[in-house]
């Protein structure tokens, strides 16, 4: 396997077909380490396998949507560590966080994992209790789509992934208006990577919240991805495959508007059906 | 939505088709978090959004996966806190590790992301340092495979995956053995966890290392997948999907046959072709 260079790594494959085997150069999606690094006081916050590019955007979505900054303003640099003396395979796997010195920083939020409210008490529940002690609050009720509206997004979706073309191995985000015009795709090797990036840089360009948004993902939702979209403020969830019970949860709760299994003329509501308009009900 | 029962949800949902709509009773995939917590020094070690169902083998696999524990006389009792006194949602999602008093503890492995190994270092070979640091060693050159026997192990898994065919919303891993015999069959709303039941029955059960047998993911095969494969001795991984980069890297690393995109007739070698037999090149 070569080195990676950028998302993608070239390599060789032995393709088996039909009994036989021929040998070809391939292409992989890249997956490497991405330490979000506090400057100060100096701290690893997170090391995520993700895909590279985008990486700045990443890092902000991640604080942002795990609750340690609510506002571009809390940022004051995002930047590589490039120190001369390290490896050069290293390089660009580092961002630092520089955060505005008045912010009481609270890294509670990235003990992510520990959705505890009680002494012996960890459930479903208590996670979405979790989120509400974070802010969460109920999106508004807008916008109101077509049903044509979202048949079309799974085409354009795919029309723009570039790196799936030649790889096959990555997950994407795609951001639309309510018109079901494509504003922004990102892609990572993780799909939780993909929605970061995605809502890290509408954060950077201070379009949060997504109010009036929708957010399709490729492969599955689940509790953190309906999660990360409900703290961004997005209205409507869609993916391509199953949710979980618990992605239905945060989506009832949120108000969120929770689509799946959207493949051509074709889908599921799983909450906040009022979003979906004109429709002829049999 | 109703209350989970087990690995599946009963829900309402309503299908968009062709323009018409109607309403149905649905199956969703159950998520749920897990903490595994160490009874002493009472310690979170980790909390898992996963599918309810072989708990005590995913916290088993889990902490062997991840270095916690070296071998099955490593624990001593595996529990759930049924504390009297909590919420009845809450039971069951919390299992208690008593691990034997004079072992060694060392959690720093359960820093999981944090694959560092100098001041300003992060990378994909660090990550793969960090595993031959832990104890991975190259995996033996056997067992020898046919091609065929790669071909059938896509229609045994998907025939024994039970909820997903109610859901479509379940992640499986496979054991085999390497005549293509299905052994095992583990779920998961979470690939890795889907893995860790795997291994963590295979340790329960004392049939670590797992040096003959073959094992089979849906989706894709990342570094996570491929490093706990390593850990637990396998020879050969399948994935129905691509494999990322530093999959390949660790496949490479330790010995593996790594095998992707592995439908009907046909999957791509990405490394360890040695293990396949009976071929003929074109």
């Amino acid at each position: 396997m070569n080195k990676p260079v950028g998302s993608k790594t070239q390599t060789r494959a032995w393709i088996f077909e039909n009994g036989k085997m021929r040998s070809r150069r391939d292409y992989l999606t890249t997956e490497e380490p991405l330490e979000i690094r506090l400057v100060s006081p100096r701290r690893t916050l997170a090391v995520t396998m993700r895909t590279p590019g985008a990486d700045f955007e990443l890092a902000a979505g991640f604080l942002y949507t795990e609750g340690v900054i609510s506002s571009r303003q809390d940022i004051q640099r995002l930047s590589y560590c490039v120190d001369p003396e390290i490896d050069g395979e290293q390089l660009y796997n580092i961002v630092n966080v520089e955060l505005q010195a008045d912010l009481e920083l609270d890294l509670q939020p990235l003990e992510r994992h520990f959705y505890t409210t009680s002494a012996c008490g960890i459930c479903g529940k208590a996670s979405l209790e979790a989120l509400r002690m974070r802010g969460c609050a109920l999106i508004p009720p807008e916008p109101k789509v077509t049903p044509e509206i979202i048949y079309s997004l799974p085409d354009k979706l795919r029309a723009a992934q570039g790196v799936f073309n030649a790889t096959g191995g990555l997950h994407a985000a795609a951001l639309f208006d309510s018109q079901g015009e494509l504003l922004m795709l990102r892609e990572d090797v993780g799909r939780h990577n993909a929605l970061d990036k995605l809502i890290g840089t509408a954060l950077l360009s201070e379009e949060l919240p997504l109010g009036d948004r929708i957010v399709m993902v490729s492969g599955r939702s689940s509790f953190e991805i309906v999660q990360k979209c409900a703290v961004a403020g997005v209205p409507i969830v869609c993916a391509v495959s199953a949710p979980s019970s618990l992605a239905v949860s945060v989506a009832e709760e949120f108000g969120i508007t929770l689509i799946g299994f959207l493949r051509g003329e074709r889908f599921n509501v799983y909450s906040g059906l009022e979003r979906i308009t004109n429709t002829i009900s049999i």
